[in-house]
């Protein structure tokens, strides 16, 4: 039969952001925190792919579009070795490693049930740190409980 | 500074499946349908693409991996669309479309809260069917209301 030539057009980027080293199981917990799912932009994701530094990598490119860092550093959280290339006709014109952010508003749920951010309108609001084990954790500025990484849910 | 050389490699597939021509506002239910997000099997996503057909479309390549009709058929609900192309060694040696299932049980929720499905250990069982627009939608075996395609969650 014909041959398969048809291919992926996701070889190089024109314009637009490639986000690299994601782990993969958190590839689309990445897509859903940077709200990817509703855009118009193309978009292009792999995940499972082979990563000589981690074994297995995500990646998320993504046509005419550039995030700022306060934006883009909100997937610390769940993929603190992503790495960001912004591209502008065809070259690399920027090249930085996201950042965790030190308080985060809005976009995370508390673990709590009793929290008042889950019975009233009030956004949630968190210290983020990193625990002995290098692990990430959110601490609730309103009800104090921490919220563990394996129990992150984004909004 | 440095060429933009990486790229997705997401080229040609060895051997796996390709699934194109989904809308690209169902390409994340689609994967959800297919449970994509929690395979080992390296995945590649595009979004948001060019296509002559439809103006705009979503893939999915899976690579070493196959699905029998019945299992693809369930994203017929969301991208009736959809075609499916398998390669074996480069060359593509199975080409067909989606087909709308005539019945579907376990993978969509009924949209009726009242349904004893959503009060019970009882898996949902519908009857597929187009409507005069040729929209499709789901008639609940138990409670016999309809569950439009907007209103469609998948588990």
């Amino acid at each position: 039969m014909e041959n398969n030539e048809k291919e992926l057009k996701v070889s190089a980027l024109e314009n637009g952001t490639v986000i690299d080293h994601i782990p993969s199981n958190r590839l689309f917990t990445a897509i859903k925190i940077l709200n990817l799912e509703k855009g118009a932009n193309p978009v292009y994701f792999g995940t499972n792919m082979n990563s000589k530094k981690y074994g297995s990598k995500g990646i998320i490119k993504i046509s005419d579009r550039y995030f700022d860092r306060e934006e883009i550093n909100k997937i610390a959280l769940v993929a603190p070795t992503a790495t960001l290339i912004e591209i502008e006709n065809y070259k690399v014109v920027n090249k930085y490693k996201v950042e965790t952010p030190k308080e985060i508003q809005s976009f995370a749920k508390c673990f709590n049930p009793k929290c008042i951010t889950n019975h009233q309108a009030v956004p949630t609001k968190f210290e983020v740190f990193t625990d002995e084990k290098g692990m990430i954790k959110l601490h609730c500025h309103y009800c104090e409980k921490t919220t563990t990484q394996e129990n992150m849910i984004f909004y």
